[in-house]
């Protein structure tokens, strides 16, 4: 199928235009590149954007951080990309300004979000796509799944199970449809080797009210006949993450369908007892690969390049007890290279590390006990004034949140702005979240909370976040340090961090003339935390390193 | 009518309950205490809260502040408080389990919310009130209208219409119907004196394509008239400040009406270089007063008490150029007094001020060109360590938000915890606001912006607010130190606070061993500055103490 296939069909059947996501039935979670229909249609790979192929033009709307790589991709004469930060139906509030008829596949939008085009743009008629022009939304590709212990869980799926039929029983349901897989993975202590770099297994859970779960992984035709059984039946949904077509199923069935928040998206981001141990340990392994690494690095920078990092940072990892996987695509960026937020080395790009510049290395791991999420600025050679001076100002940033007492009720976006409050009075920035939630073996990204612009999720204690201010320099060098924390109580209605991370910031980036005296103190005591930690699992020549990297400042 | 009458009429009718709420028609905005339909029934005069009378119990919904309030002036046995952060949906939602019959009034709920009634409490029945159980909503007391004139607005009212008939020609509008009172008082430049402290003319406007605006108060059977002549047309409205009976008379008329939302709100928050050089003027005018009554207050303290205070500092702001009302109720609270966060001194509650203890006074004025908010606090004879302490804090995060620049786009909420976070590390808050928008001769209180835990709108050259930070020991005193400021660019891209309040600190509860530089010299620079334009207004006694007041740190 081709934009122009589309555009043939369009005019046959007097539509007006086809709305295109990148999403399938799994709405919210990573697609497999062969999944994405952008990607097939317009050669476009990034991860988000919308197409909407009109009967005479495309126009794929992608944000800033594509708007270079859209243009790339893609075949101007076929494709128009317009850079916005608008919605699909905010921009087509702003830019069709006659009633129109589009089609749109009904399993890859959610309910939530065809309601509010119905609603906020009722001249317009929207259609379902029953011939499912773009075909299947689902790889064919078969997952390795398996069973994460209860050693590692600490809760059983049963007792899980429990948690949620006595919680339907509250709420009045019969039963309850989860279309989240990774609030599938965790309710079912399952997960599978389907998405890279996440643990995940893609599958929507149909959990009866006597605890009885219907997992469906690919074929949906059996949900509807599970679903038409229901006739009379309450179900509960998320409208926001549940499928139109799943609406329309649970109609026709005729069972009854409430909006009722999934309850397992708070459950999992509050990590129990065994889970917050787990975090702990494996970070204690991941900070001794880490600590191998830099010590290796500082050996042999002058022979090696980004890509070799990568290899050798993996390598060392899989030696650690209970590695399963790295939790996403190293970040290794060398001098100009590491002021590209999300730059990952390629042949292409592959730089020779020399003496003289910094190297940023965003990296992590899924370990059957946990997921790390470290990144290390490191200067190779003697650092410039300006590389320590804003080394300095990132860690004071890191230091200020990471020591940050708050009330409870507090949310992601005001720790952000307090993060950014010093540098911002200096008129600088930097253009990421300071800090996103954390699974548990299971995605690396993990919501409902994030410490960003517009998070509005309380943080409660046993919450997972990263803490990762950075400052970015074009042309030049980027800085960023980020250590992942666990929220706990500091005293009654107040909340504090912990680092889970084990790892020494570089001494030789640090001007202590710009540090208060309690950011000293924060430092050698996080230092000597770290080597009492990680020292007994070092070999000698990594333990003498580590030694020097974390004398008191 | 009665509770009673209402639940006689309930049981006739086979309704389960009546959602009564303290809105009349003009959503949003206060009613005078005749309009109060929830004291009328309960007793209970708060500014917040909301009825719901079953066939057999009533039960009267009210947050955290109202809780004692509305147990002291309620008949428990009539009526059951329940103090909730919840709505009425949220609650409906917890609580009531079977399906029901709600009846409402359509003039006191927003189209908005109705509408979220339906949808997330859909197993209910919500039912208009046709027969007006409760009667008029509207207080037939006259209000005086007056121009507020274009040497004060900056702007006619003429080319204010036709910034809105540009927006409506945009947005394909044959009309738009404002229900917003204060847009309407905005777009006409017409004030009125009908509710205490404000200057809003409570009315709504249909603004036709062509610039026409009819204007209603009152009889609003005439605007039921004008709009059935609107057959066909388009007419746009803000969802959630339009009454539900407003979209079914738009309906019965057979026009079409479109979710626009109301352009003014912003317009009349961002001000013009008339109404900033008003409230710059107006600022000092206010200073000048402030100021008389700060000498006159270190001079009298001995023989006076809170109410006293009130009338005196009526009486100095009375006697300023362009003078139009109080702002709000004063708050003059001494020693404990001033730790209850609302409180307004009256003859039960009035304290004679003395030695020892702080006097917390919060007040404003609307002049012709601008309005006024300040609090200082100030202590009367020697304070106390701990006083001294709460008070340098307090102003520390007052001087940290004043100062602090941000990038265009940040909003409230994000500021409101920069200006908390260091009282948060010592484990204390304020459990207020940090600051509100401000409107030019209008309501002290005025959005869409505000420094608060939830507001999430940017921030914008040309905004007005207050800065208050506070602190407050229960049973002893409180500390709150309040500017008005506005927000101005700091250089591209980013803005800053410009204070407009013009009255110096206390400087015997400043601990300047507790100071940065940075903090000193802000201060010191802030009270020169107002010296300079005091300083040729005032008598010489004042010029004494206030030269006096202003020497450097």
């Amino acid at each position: 199928m081709t934009i122009n296939d589309i555009q043939d069909y369009l005019k046959q059947h007097d539509l007006n235009a086809y709305i295109v996501t990148r999403n399938n039935m799994f709405i919210g979670q990573d697609v497999l590149p062969e999944e994405n229909k952008i990607k097939e249609l317009t050669g476009f790979d990034g991860s988000a954007g919308n197409l909407i192929i009109f009967q005479n033009r495309a126009v794929l709307l992608v944000d800033g951080r594509y708007d270079i790589q859209a243009r790339q991709q893609t075949d101007p004469s076929m494709v128009e990309v317009i850079c916005t930060r608008d919605s699909v139906s905010s921009w087509l509030h702003y830019n069709i300004h006659e009633p129109q008829k589009f089609l749109y596949n009904p399993w890859c939008h959610s309910m939530s979000e065809v309601d509010y085009w119905r609603r906020s743009l009722n001249w317009h008629l929207f259609i379902e796509d029953k011939s499912n022009l773009l075909g299947d939304r689902v790889s064919s590709e078969q997952a390795e799944i398996f069973e994460l212990k209860e050693e590692f869980t600490g809760v059983s799926s049963e007792e899980k199970i429990s948690y949620l039929t006595e919680f339907m029983a509250k709420n009045r349901l019969d039963a309850y449809l989860l279309c989240e897989s990774d609030s599938v993975s965790w309710l079912m202590n399952l997960r599978s080797n389907i998405i890279p770099y996440s643990c995940i297994l893609r599958a929507y859970a149909l959990v009866h009210a006597n605890g009885e779960v219907s997992l469906y992984t690919s074929d949906f035709s059996k949900l509807v006949d599970e679903l038409s059984l229901l006739q009379g039946k309450s179900i509960g949904i998320n409208f926001s993450r549940t499928p139109k077509k799943v609406q329309d199923i649970i109609k026709i069935a005729g069972a009854v369908y409430r909006s009722v928040n999934n309850p397992i998206t708070d459950w999992k981001s509050i990590k129990n007892p065994v889970e917050i141990a787990g975090f702990k340990s494996c970070h204690i392994r991941d900070g001794v690969a880490v600590c191998r690494f830099l010590n290796w690095l500082d050996q042999n920078y002058a022979d090696i390049d980004e890509l070799k990092c990568v290899d050798k940072l993996r390598e060392l990892r899989r030696e650690q007890a209970e590695f399963y996987s790295e939790s996403f695509a190293t970040i290794a960026g060398f001098g100009a290279n590491g002021a590209i937020i999300h730059y990952q080395p390629t042949a292409e790009t592959n730089q020779k590390l020399n003496s003289g510049s910094l190297l940023l290395l965003d990296s992590g791991a899924h370990y059957y006990d946990g997921t790390t999420d470290i990144t290390r600025t490191v200067a190779l050679g003697q650092p410039s004034t300006t590389m320590i001076e804003d080394y300095t100002q990132v860690l004071k940033a890191h230091i200020a949140l990471t020591s940050q007492i708050f009330p409870v009720g507090t949310v992601g976006s005001q720790l952000d702005a307090i993060t950014r409050s010093a540098l911002w009075n200096n008129c600088k920035d930097y253009t990421h979240g300071t800090g996103h939630g954390v699974g548990y073996c299971l995605n690396v990204h993990e919501g409902p909370q994030s410490i960003s612009l517009k998070n509005q999720v309380p943080l409660q204690a046993g919450m997972v976040c990263s803490i990762e201010p950075g400052y970015y320099l074009e042309g030049q060098y980027g800085v960023r340090i980020e250590n992942l924390a666990l929220i706990v109580e500091a005293q009654e209605g107040w909340l504090k961090f912990e680092p889970l991370t084990m790892v020494p910031y570089d001494r030789n980036l640090i001007d202590k003339s710009k540090l208060t005296d309690a950011e000293i103190a924060w430092i050698n005591n996080y230092h000597q935390q770290l080597g009492e930690k990680l020292l007994p699992l070092l070999d000698e020549e990594t333990a003498r390193w580590l030694k020097n990297k974390i004398t008191p400042l």
